[in-house]
């Protein structure tokens, strides 16, 4: 079985993008980095992918291309929510064994997504264990300039990106295996997140706070209030959905999934009622959907409508360790 | 049980020492930061500890305050090894359950190992899955000055720092259960490495090649021979050795262990032969041991030395996936 240093060699060093700024990158003890900018901040994030608990067990049905992609992806959307551009990331992964097969399609959908966001791998540690996959990624933003999650203010407008309940609307349907309504777009979104980065760098100075929906609409939003100790008025029914869920018979259920479910990785932002004319451009320009679901109120309470009739959740996104 | 947000809140809040240039810590999407100086690199480096892989599986005997400790301590001896000053840490914790009294040891150890290396806690990810910890830490060093594996040239002297085996001497104790010889004291030095961080600034524009040793000190310096092209004698006899190990009746076995044995977290590096003096000086300083071991040499072999007689190793440190 071939070693930690040949993997490497193999699989995680030539066709990924070359980094700015990279002095040393994979091959010492540690990376040494010179940050683009003196005028930048660093933004870092890190989150951990582990089979059977972020993603289905690894079988004939699932490909590694777009493990190695999600678990990239995921961490690029942490960077989308702060505004930032992406530079640097290091992989720490786990593995059972050393399965060629398996490394040539996971470096591959990890490349990948390295290559569309402009991202260099600069180091890591690969040994044996079980499937757990943890990126830290590293990227930069003008000084002062990070969407927090701490700038809300009673009256701005709650926005969201793109549609949301795909990958949700996926897991449930492995669970219940049977209903097979357009899996297959489905499943796509759920293995293939697309990290919101223009979006979120055409946001900084304009939205007053953001975060990516990682755990659910109505669990990242609630982030978004105790982070600014505000409330909000949420409008279920203009909730995004994508196609295959819009066309659903139990349109209400269907909602309540989308803003409970997580897995999504869009924008969830807020800004303030003078900006909505920009909004519309900005749409426009970056050809993706921006949805006004609801506003921003004084106090505490997260209340959701229907209708204009009040409605609440069974449960309100992922909890580990609470269920 | 407990929710992720209330774990970070009692257990990875308080207490951690503050971080130099932290803009938004822990509760955003990502940590916002400023390097100290624009005269610095940024130093990267991460590692995974997986239990039965790194460390023996938890049982009434370990103490989860060492794993804390062991877990940021190993990833410290990089940013040691690069001559690097510690600023921020990441942690990335996965676990089987949120067991609070765990909770407060591990996040116990982890605390006394940062304030130690004042490094500040800056986020990170916990979630449900098997015990694995990645920690990712963030270090600077002047512009130019990060020790690297490459500079060794031959003639140059290789020093190791500290003794050597202690660590691999309790895992192997483990392994055959019965031999209690000193075993306290060769179990703390498993479980609490002492990065040598003050030495790795010492050697910055001192030292021609660093690395630490975590897989062994023969696996190690062949790493800094791969990389500086260069070739190797080793005295085996002068292997520097603690109390216990010393006193062992079987001298050249003990050593042989001693070289091929990891977790030891010294430092292996070189000098030119006009520094042996400046290094004795630093011994000192320091208050460590700094031990001649080998000359570099010509050529790509690493030849190894009992008392001028060449001898074998069986095999040559940690090799995940090829054993």
């Amino acid at each position: 079985m071939i070693g930690e240093s040949e993997i490497i060699e193999r699989y995680f060093r030539e066709g990924f993008v070359g980094g700015r700024g990279v002095m040393t990158g994979i091959g010492d003890d540690a990376a040494v980095l010179r940050a683009p900018s003196d005028a930048d901040e660093i933004v870092i994030s890190c989150d951990t992918l582990i089979e059977g608990v972020h993603f289905p067990k690894q079988d004939s049905t699932t490909h590694a291309t777009d493990l190695g992609y999600r678990c990239l992806a995921v961490n690029l959307s942490d960077l989308a929510a702060m505004g930032a551009d992406p530079l640097w990331f290091t992989l720490a992964l786990s593995m059972p064994g050393a399965d060629e097969n398996w490394l040539r399609e996971f470096s591959g959908g990890l490349r990948e997504c390295a290559a569309e966001a402009n991202i260099a791998l600069i180091g890591g540690d690969t040994c044996r264990g079980p499937l757990v996959c943890t990126i830290q990624v590293i990227g930069s933003v003008p000084k002062g300039q990070a969407l927090l999650r701490s700038g809300a203010a009673a009256g701005d407008a709650i926005y969201v990106s793109g549609d949301l309940g795909a990958a949700a609307a996926w897991l449930q349907s492995l669970e219940n295996d049977g209903d097979t309504e357009d899996l297959a777009g489905l499943e796509r979104k759920f293995w293939r997140p697309t990290a919101q980065l223009a979006l979120g760098k055409e946001l900084r100075q304009r939205a007053s706070a953001a975060i990516d929906i990682s755990d659910g609409l109505v669990c990242d939003l609630a982030r978004i209030l105790r982070a600014s100790n505000v409330g909000a008025k949420l409008q279920l029914e203009k909730t995004p959905l994508c196609e295959a869920l819009a066309r659903r018979s139990e349109h209400e259920k269907t909602l309540k999934m989308a803003v409970a479910g997580g897995d999504d990785y869009q924008l969830c932002f807020t800004v303030s009622r003078g900006r909505q004319a920009e909004l519309a451009r900005l749409e426009q320009e970056l050809n993706i959907r921006l949805t006004r679901i609801g506003e921003i109120t004084e106090g505490d309470n997260l209340e959701i409508f229907y209708h204009d009739r009040p409605v609440s959740l069974d449960h309100a996104g992922h909890r580990h360790f609470t269920e």
